[in-house]
């Protein structure tokens, strides 16, 4: 039966540290635009809803359109972007939700914080490694081609840096030991993997 | 199966408006500072939670915290209080989940401007319609009397207004026709009563 922690901590329950910790946990891809991080999130939901597991997905879509609507694009615009993404990933990891981000997230501090908000295993780092090149060639929405052109400032691993995650929980690389392309199945495949290798997904 | 709005809307697919819409609202129980939103909600959580429901409750504790821990109590910091409650409630919509939100929300036009964010039907407005004198001689926390003794100012009822909803879906009254005092588990019952009626619990 599913219990909010918000509804166990007004009846001064304490939620068991299986209970609900190891179903909901926000599983953050992070890269450059164009690495695929969307299409991997979209194919990693599907996983998961056929094993029965409710998620949501945030983007910059569904974000910077609401909740975010009135953010811009300087940096500590950014700063509260990345802040509030974390805070909603925490209210829907504390209802029980997984929740998949897809968002550039360039700083590294921005993503530390939003770590040290989450319970412990709450917050999966996922590194989408795609070499700047491999997105440039994707660049599906002409962005980098605007980024270039100068049409676009500060376009994170053009003119505005992009800090590599350190320790993250799950790398996915462009391609696998063979050389050849991993495909959005792959990289969704391996994730699943290392959750359940970790018993992320075991219980209701 | 469960997949989000936004997966669906990544892969170009439309939601059927059965799909998610009818199962995925917001209930907002709007009333005074002891007037029992909090109580109802859980017990509402717990009745839904039985019926396999998944829910989040949203409440000053958990939102004020976190999300909104970078605003205070001015009108503008109330205003937007609102706003990003009503847009969490929209994303937690979105991805399935009921939304509890035990919120005093005092102004009319910050609660219309909510419900005209959500899609027709998202947005329930559970008006908790219980006279000022009983909340106060409840005080659950204190505040009425610190209120009273001017220690807290602009508090809702007190010195500050609250506006009564005008067309609330569900409204909930301190006592049955009988003369006696309505229980949490009465209200909830009645809340889940016309939920049943507007096929809001039917699927998954």
């Amino acid at each position: 039966m599913h219990l909010s922690r918000e509804t166990k901590r007004l009846e001064g329950k304490t939620p068991k540290e299986d209970d609900l910790t190891r179903i909901s946990s926000t599983w953050t891809p992070a890269g450059l635009s164009g690495s695929g991080k969307s299409t991997v999130a979209c194919t990693l939901e599907h996983a998961l809803a056929a094993r029965g597991k409710v998620t949501v997905l945030l983007d910059g879509d569904n974000v910077r359109h609401g909740l975010n609507s009135n953010l811009g694009f300087k940096a500590e615009d950014r700063e509260e972007n990345i802040r509030r993404i974390g805070e909603v990933s925490k209210l829907f990891a504390e209802s029980g939700v997984i929740t998949l981000t897809s968002f550039i997230s360039p700083y590294r501090a921005d993503r530390a914080k939003v770590r040290e908000r989450m319970a412990k295993g709450d917050f999966l780092e996922v590194y989408m490694r795609i070499p700047i090149e491999i997105c440039e060639e994707r660049d599906p929405k002409g962005l980098y081609k605007a980024a270039r052109a100068g049409k676009i400032k500060n376009f994170t691993g053009i003119d505005d840096p992009y800090e590599e995650p350190e320790n993250p929980e799950i790398t996915l690389n462009a391609k696998d030991e063979e050389g050849n392309m991993a495909s959005a199945e792959d990289m969704a495949a391996e994730i699943i993997k290392y959750l359940d290798s970790n018993t992320y997904l075991r219980g209701p």
